[in-house]
């Protein structure tokens, strides 16, 4: 792509550097910009400054916030001797979405992987521990993703608790909604066998 | 979706703002900023308010220019008694990419579509006349899209400059490179046989 501006080049480079943007696409949201009030693009470059600039992660639970503990954390209507055990702030955000879950999280900052070379060290898990030892938790709730790095965490973390009397679950697996049967993984197809409902409970839920 | 951090939640909506980019696509992109270093997320906040502010319209073509005149009016390597007509600063991006073309550009800012409420004033036609009429203009080439407004805006253009001298042209229609002819569309098919070129000019071409 040849410019003749360096101004717009630059923007558009910027632009191309954000993932799953090209070049094309980079340009047609700086052309939008350019058609934009001066002040509205002025206000757009500085939220986004201010958001890097300004954000924080939660003391207790490493949740993006606006402060050091987070709105989720210090809100005294959640239950707080839940713990909601995920892997990053996007999870966070899909959970809280369905509007479903009144406890509390942990952020892990991902999972093990030793092929990564991302080893439980490199994890918010200690803080876990500590925080389990420390507040007077009734249930941890693991909601990894179901791959062979999210059970060897789960795995990993049930073993530095030791836990007498909490209570330790894992979201459901099975067909979704609007999933068809025939085309379900052998794997979850089986799980949700065995991890049957009585029919009652599943029409309540 | 629900944030617990209103720095994040503002992020996502300024990014959503933008065309084509909906609410999931702007969390993306605003987290792999978080994940950034904050001189980089800051040099992109910068780089984007500085183009819009700094900004120019070149005074000769009305391309995007980082001074009064653009670097293609600038250039005394190109022909400047050739003038591409165009709708947009694209068209411009596009054209140069291709590197064949060494004439300058008139961007006209549209083109005439009454039923948009676009007419000849809002576009930069009356400049383009007083241009040719100063300038020792040789040729014309209009590369407007070929709808029904583009071949309005040639003719009122045509009309308007009958001009003494003056080579007028038009960038060729026909089957694109890699096109199939049975999916062509009567009118290109039609247009591309009525404009056929000797084998010898194709090949040479």
């Amino acid at each position: 792509m040849q410019f003749s501006s360096s101004l717009l080049e630059n923007a558009v480079n910027e632009f191309a550097k954000l993932p799953g943007i090209g070049k094309k696409t980079a340009l047609r949201l700086v052309l939008h910009l350019l058609r934009q009030q001066e002040l509205e693009v002025s206000q757009f470059s500085e939220i986004i400054a201010r958001m890097r600039s300004e954000i924080k992660f939660c003391q207790r639970c490493f949740n993006v916030s606006d402060g050091d503990i987070c709105s989720i954390c210090s809100n005294s209507m959640r239950k707080q001797e839940i713990i909601c055990v995920v892997e990053n702030i996007r999870d966070v955000i899909a959970i809280e979405s369905t509007q479903q879950y009144s406890g509390t999280y942990h952020v892990l900052g991902g999972i093990i992987s030793p092929l990564d070379g991302i080893g439980p060290d490199q994890l918010n898990i200690e803080s876990l521990v500590h925080r389990i030892q420390k507040e007077k938790t009734e249930e941890l709730i693991f909601a990894l993703n179901p791959t062979i790095q999210g059970d060897t965490t789960i795995y990993y973390i049930q073993k530095k608790i030791q836990p007498p009397g909490i209570r330790i679950t894992t979201i459901a697996r099975g067909i979704a909604f609007g999933g068809e049967l025939e085309y379900a993984d052998e794997m979850t197809l089986a799980r949700s066998l065995q991890n049957r409902l009585p029919i009652e409970k599943y029409v309540s839920g």
